[in-house]
């Protein structure tokens, strides 16, 4: 996907998000708009988001002298997603389809924004999520190239939302399934880390790999040119890929493969691509 | 009020919305984006957020070349406002208390972006508005310096909303009150002009001003230090004043004489200013 227009007010706030976390001086939080914008008014709009959002955060990690600015937020995630996990797990269990629920919940998990809200809220935003309207369109397709898959390469996407990425492996495990779980090597926003997965204990279930993008390359999403060699020859060789959250739909939505995407739609531009609505919860395959 | 990092991210998504509304060239939204971008850089946080506005708009209609981008939606808004007017009448009359409800649809009436919503929606707007909790805790105040008054000035906000005004303008007639309508000399955003309050009949109830802060200088909202001679001298003098919308209570919150301001609150910085919050229907003075 290409940057649109709409995408820089909504770089400039997270910039200022992202500055706040890292540190409460005010001067430095002015500091790191402008910047942001002095740096916007030379870019490219063919780059993708993730991309320029490589470069916004570069310059929040380097005004503000914070690598990681997102890091309390994201422990906070994933103590809550590991609290929540039993819980998550008996849904899966009393499943007719747990395949089916474990995707389910594998999505939801991207739309839960763990950082903003308290426990019992996660609860009641689970059992919503689960209401709400699914498009799993493409699970008759997932389901197919699932059977003829042994390696499965996994895309993940934040911290907390992981714990909710367990389960759907532990079911593909459970069939027989080899899986590569890939998360950054370095701080992005608010994705996922080495140490994260091994929090949750995906290192018991997968091989974990990091998308090493080099020094201030890290990309909330995946950024093909970024990649590493060992990267791109999983991304060629595996029998099945799945991507997880925005990021990732935005990098890899144009890519030469079929990719299986779960993720909650949080921007209309990206609605507008995938064709649904903000808010939609989506099973969506690129070919 | 002062600006705070907030109002940024604002002030760029509302320079696309409105270099959209002027023109279909993308090139020229790029423009007007890098453009506010490049003068925000060296804004001061001490002025108020209509006076930053005031500098972006400048910008937006020199780079569109259009002197009145909200001109269309600014119309039709008033079209919308015209043929609700006789029902809202109604909703005066039948209420027992045919003052509060007129102020209820004052505020009412700058709560619905009429741009964005079809006449059905409209109806339905309204209705739910005034089911809404209103904070109308200095109703009691408002009716005692009413009663002491003569001379209102009353401060308008946008089309549309300006027959929602005529409901409480007709109502301070009745009771033998002398109006002073102020308008925008010069167009901002969605702000009402002279030939909109003539548009809306307002010239029969009241003596309509032309709020002239000079070329390029008209403000969303009142800013003292652009008002003209007159306008100040109104200000200090008439008995009573009544302020619609945020732009108003933004420019006048802290000025040294008492003003009612009748206003939705649509953003939190505001919100956090009034102690209430967003969404808020409210009848509140400063003092």
């Amino acid at each position: 996907m290409k940057t649109h227009l709409e995408c820089i007010p909504c770089f400039i706030k997270q910039s200022l998000e992202a500055a706040r976390m890292a540190t409460d001086n005010e001067k430095i939080h002015e500091m790191v708009l402008k910047e942001v914008m002095s740096h916007l008014q030379g870019i490219s709009f063919e780059d993708s988001p993730p991309e320029l959002s490589r470069e916004v955060h570069a310059i929040i990690k380097r005004i503000t002298k914070s690598n990681d600015p997102y890091k309390q937020a994201k422990d906070e995630s994933n103590i809550m997603g590991k609290n929540l996990y039993s819980r998550l797990e008996k849904h899966v269990k009393d499943d007719k389809d747990s395949l089916l629920m474990a995707i389910k919940l594998a999505i939801a998990g991207n739309v839960i924004d763990f950082g903003t809200m308290n426990r019992l809220n996660v609860n009641e935003v689970i059992d919503n999520a689960l209401k709400r309207d699914f498009d799993v369109s493409s699970y008759p397709r997932f389901k197919k190239v699932l059977d003829q898959s042994k390696n499965i390469l996994y895309l993940a996407d934040n911290t907390g939302e992981i714990f909710f990425d367990k389960l759907l492996l532990k079911e593909l495990v459970n069939i027989g399934k080899e899986i590569t779980y890939v998360v950054k090597a370095n701080p992005i926003i608010n994705d996922a880390l080495l140490e994260d997965a091994k929090f949750a204990g995906i290192d018991k279930l997968a091989t974990i790999m990091a998308y090493d993008a080099g020094h201030d390359k890290s990309t909330p999403g995946t950024v093909m040119h970024y990649a590493s060699e060992e990267f791109l020859d999983r991304f060629k060789v595996d029998d099945m890929v799945i991507a997880k959250g925005q990021g990732n739909y935005e990098g890899l939505s144009d890519v030469d493969r079929e990719v299986f995407f779960l993720l909650v739609v949080k921007c209309h531009l990206v609605a507008q691509d995938i064709d649904t609505k903000v808010g939609k919860l989506v099973l969506k395959v690129n070919k």
